[in-house]
C-alpha cells in the first residue's frame, strides 16, 4: 500500500470533521440570501487548498459567484490533471422534510446527511484530502494537477463557462477529473463515460387575447390548452418514441461492445423501481431500462401552467400555456439542430388559430469517453484496487455542461469517477453521502495519480 | 301605451339612481371580506322590493347567504309568474384595470359602469321596477308574481339549490321569468330558447412518487405531463369532435326549423371576432359558429398545473399534474352519463404507467323551452312592442343551472329575457350597462306581465 494511502486513512476522523465544516456554510447559489454565503465557501476551500500543499491558490471573483483554482505543477515530463467540482448547492427547501437541519452534518448509520454532502461538496472535497496525503507522504505529486472549483454548478454555471474560454492556457490540461456521479450501489465502483446532452425549450401557446367565458366562446375558439395536448402528444409517441422529423439521424448507433457491456451493468431493477414510485417502468420496448437511461435520447415536459389552477372550478378559455421542455441527447445530435428540428416541426403541427413562442434555453452536447485512454485505464486500475472488484463503465442519463465544454474548448476527454449512491437523494431532501465512499473515494484519487503517472 | 309604461318612462331618473345605489354594495359573494356586505345587499333589496308593493318580502337565511322573496299574488284566476335574479357579484380583481372604481359607478357615454351592473343586479332590477310601475298605475297586477333573489349565483348557488326542493309549495309557479342573458346588439331584442348543461371533471394523472431527475430516470418513467398530452388528444380532435365513445348519442339533432332559425340569427361575426381576439375562429366544419356555440357539445381544458413552472428551466419528472375539463352539454345529454362515459374512457385511455383520478364537480342537463307556450309568446309580445322589431331566438352557449332546477325539481319552463350585450365584459373589469336597455327592459317587463294576462 502506498505511505499516501496509509496517510490519509490515518487521517479519517480529521477528514470528516473538515467535511462537516464545509457543509455547514449554506451555499447555496440561487438564492441572494446566501451570496455571503457562497463567499464564505470558495475562501474556506481556498484555504483548504492552500493547506493541502496546492500553490498559486486564488479566488477568482466573477459576474457572479467566485471560482477557486490552485495547482502543483512540478511534475516534469508527466501528465497534468484538471480536477472539477462545484462548491455550491442546491436549495435545501422544503426544510420540513429533512430529519436533521440541512445545514447541520448529522451522521446515521454511515451516512452523513447535508445538504452537499454528496453533490458535490464531499465528492469535491476528496481530491484536495487526496494531493495533500500524496504531498505529505512524498513531498511532491506523480503527476501535474490543477484545481477548478465552480460555486454556480446548480444555478446554469454561466462564470465558468465565460471563464474556460478567456483562460485555455491557464486550465491546459491532458486530462479532467470529475467525481459529481454516482457508482451504481455499494461496493461497486463504476466509471462513467458517457453523459446526455441537453436541449430545453420554454414553450407559449397563446390562442384569446384574455381569457374567455367558455360557455360564450367555447365551441367555436381554439382552447391553448386542448392544443397543447395535441403538440405533445405529436412530439412523442406512447412507447417513447420521438416523433420530430430528422430527431434521430446523428444518433450514433449503439454498438456491440456497448449493448453488451450494458446488458453486463449489475442494474438492480428493484431497487430502482422503489426510488422511482411509479406504477411500473416505461419506455422504448426495444432498448433495455439501462440503454434508456444512459443511451437512448428523450423529451419530457417539465412544467405546464394555464388556465384557472385555484381550488374548485372554473369555466375559463385561457389566453395562454406556459410550458417547459427538455431533450436528453445522446452522441453524436447537436443541440442547436435539435432545437432547429423541435422549433419547425412544432411550428408546422401548431394550427393557425392559436400562436407558439418558442424560446431555447440552454443547449449542451452529450459526451462520451474514449475507454482506452491512459486515464481510463489509470482511472480503471485505482478503482479495482480501493474496492478489490473491477469497476462498471457506466453511461449516465444526466447532464454536466462543464464536461462539454471541457471538450469543445480545451479538447480534453474527462474521467467521471463518481462516489455516490443512486439514493443520496441529491436535490432533495434527507440528501446524504455514504462516508466509506468518502474515505474510499480519497483513497481511490490517490491510486488515480500513482497510476496516470508515466 | 300603458299608464305603467308611461310612469316608468317618466320616473327614468329614479330607476338609475336606485340602481347606482344597488351597484354600490360590493356584494361579492364569493369572498368573506364581503359576507357583510351580501347581507347588507339582500337587505337593501328587500326593502325597495317592499316599497315597490310586492308582500310577504323576507329575508331568508341560508348556511351561506341569504335568499330574498316577495309576492303579490291577488290576480285570481290568473297565472303566476316566478321572476329569479341575483343580488351578488363576481370579485372586481384585477381592480387597476378598471377605468372606473368598480363599486363606484359611472356614466359614459350610454354604458353605467360597474361590477354588477349587467350581470345581474341591473337586470334583476328591471323586473322590482316593473312591477312598482305596474301597481302604481292600476293598484293591482295583471298576473300573480313572486321573487326570488339569491345571493350565491357567482359562487355555486348551494343554497337555492338546497331551497328549491324544500318549498316547491311556495315557489309554485307557471312559468320563471329569468333577466341574467344578452342580447346579440343594441336595438335587436332576444329571447334564449336554449341554454348548454355542463359537467365539470377535476383530473389528477400521476407518475412517479415524488419529482424524480429527469436525467437519471427520463425515458424510463412515463411523465405524468406527457400523458396528459396523450389524454387530451385522445378526447377531441382537432376539428372539435369530442370522442369519448357515446358522447354524442343522446344529443338531439337540430331540427331543420332550428338551423334556420340561427341561420338568420343576425350574428355580428366581426365584432365576435374582435371580443374572441384568437388568430380566427374554430371548431366542427359542419356547424356554423352560432351552432357551434349554442347547439353544439363542447369539451374544454380550463387550467394545467403540473411540475416547475417557476421562472427558468429545471429537469424535473414530476409526480403529478391536475387538470380542470368541462363539457357543456345539449339536450338530451344527461350530465351523470356524461361523466360516466368521460370516466370509463379516461381509465381505458391511461396507461398502466401513471394513475388517474377522477372527480366529477357539479353537473347540470341542457335546457330548452318550447316556442309555443304562451309566455314565450307574451315574451316576443312585449319585446317587439318595446323594442320596435321581431326578437330573435337565441341558444345560449353557457349554462344557468337553476334554470335546468325549476324544470326538473318545480316543472316550469323558463323565458330568458336579457338586456346585456354581448360587450358588456360581465366577469371582467369595466362590466358595463348599457342605460337605454335598462329602460327598456322595465318597459319590457311591465309588457310581458300584462301579455301574459289570460
Amino acid at each position: 500500500m502506498s505511505k499516501a494511502v496509509e496517510l490519509a486513512q490515518a487521517n479519517q476522523k480529521d477528514h470528516l470533521d473538515e467535511l462537516i465544516e464545509f457543509l455547514k456554510i449554506p451555499s447555496v447559489s440561487t438564492q441572494p440570501q446566501h451570496d455571503e454565503d457562497v463567499k464564505t465557501a470558495a475562501s474556506w476551500l481556498a484555504d483548504k487548498m492552500t493547506k493541502a500543499g496546492l500553490e498559486n491558490v486564488h479566488v477568482v471573483e466573477t459576474a457572479k459567484h467566485p471560482l477557486v483554482y490552485g495547482d502543483w505543477l512540478h511534475a516534469e515530463g508527466q501528465p497534468t490533471v484538471l480536477v472539477y467540482g462545484h462548491y455550491d448547492v442546491q436549495p435545501a427547501e422544503p426544510f420540513e422534510l429533512w430529519e436533521s437541519p440541512p445545514f447541520d452534518p448529522a451522521i446515521r448509520d454511515d451516512f452523513l446527511y447535508a445538504r452537499g454532502s454528496s453533490d458535490d461538496k464531499g465528492q469535491a472535497y476528496i481530491h484536495v484530502k487526496a494531493i495533500e496525503a500524496l504531498l505529505q507522504a512524498n513531498g511532491r505529486l506523480p503527476v501535474n494537477v490543477k484545481f477548478i472549483v465552480e460555486g454556480e454548478e446548480e444555478s446554469g454555471g454561466a462564470s465558468l463557462s465565460a471563464f474556460i474560454p478567456q483562460n485555455k492556457e491557464l486550465l491546459a490540461a491532458d486530462v479532467a477529473l470529475v467525481s459529481d456521479t454516482a457508482m451504481p450501489k455499494v461496493g461497486l465502483p463504476a466509471v462513467t463515460y458517457g453523459l446526455r446532452g441537453m436541449c430545453y425549450i420554454l414553450m407559449d401557446i397563446k390562442g384569446p387575447r384574455r381569457d374567455l367565458h367558455s360557455g360564450s366562446f367555447g365551441g367555436a375558439v381554439n382552447n391553448p390548452l386542448n392544443v397543447l395536448g395535441h403538440i405533445i402528444a405529436k412530439l412523442k409517441d406512447e412507447n417513447g418514441h420521438i416523433l420530430i422529423p430528422g430527431f434521430y439521424d446523428k444518433v450514433r448507433p449503439l454498438t456491440d461492445e456497448e449493448r453488451d457491456l450494458m446488458a453486463k451493468f449489475p442494474f438492480d431493477e428493484e431497487a430502482w423501481k422503489a426510488e422511482m414510485g411509479a406504477p411500473e417502468a416505461w419506455g422504448e420496448p426495444e432498448f433495455s431500462i439501462v440503454e434508456r437511461l444512459g443511451a437512448r435520447p428523450t423529451l419530457d415536459v417539465h412544467g405546464i401552467i394555464g388556465g384557472y389552477t385555484g381550488p374548485g372550478g372554473k369555466t375559463v378559455l385561457p389566453s395562454t400555456v406556459h410550458t417547459k421542455i427538455s431533450m436528453r441527447l445522446v452522441p453524436d445530435q447537436d443541440p442547436k439542430e435539435i432545437a432547429r428540428l423541435f422549433t419547425t416541426y412544432v411550428n408546422e403541427i401548431t394550427p393557425p388559430s392559436v400562436t407558439v413562442d418558442i424560446q431555447v434555453r440552454g443547449g449542451a452536447p452529450a459526451t462520451i469517453s474514449d475507454l482506452n485512454n491512459p486515464a481510463m485505464e489509470a482511472a480503471v486500475s485505482a478503482l479495482e484496487l480501493t474496492f478489490g472488484t473491477t469497476p462498471v463503465f457506466m453511461r449516465e442519463g444526466g447532464s454536466i455542461p462543464v464536461v462539454g465544454e471541457f471538450q469543445e474548448v480545451l479538447g480534453l476527454e474527462t474521467i467521471l469517477m463518481g462516489f455516490g449512491l443512486p439514493s443520496d437523494q441529491i436535490h432533495a431532501p434527507n440528501e446524504r453521502f455514504y462516508l466509506p465512499n468518502y474515505y474510499q473515494g480519497i483513497e481511490a484519487s490517490i491510486r488515480f495519480f500513482e497510476a496516470y503517472a508515466k
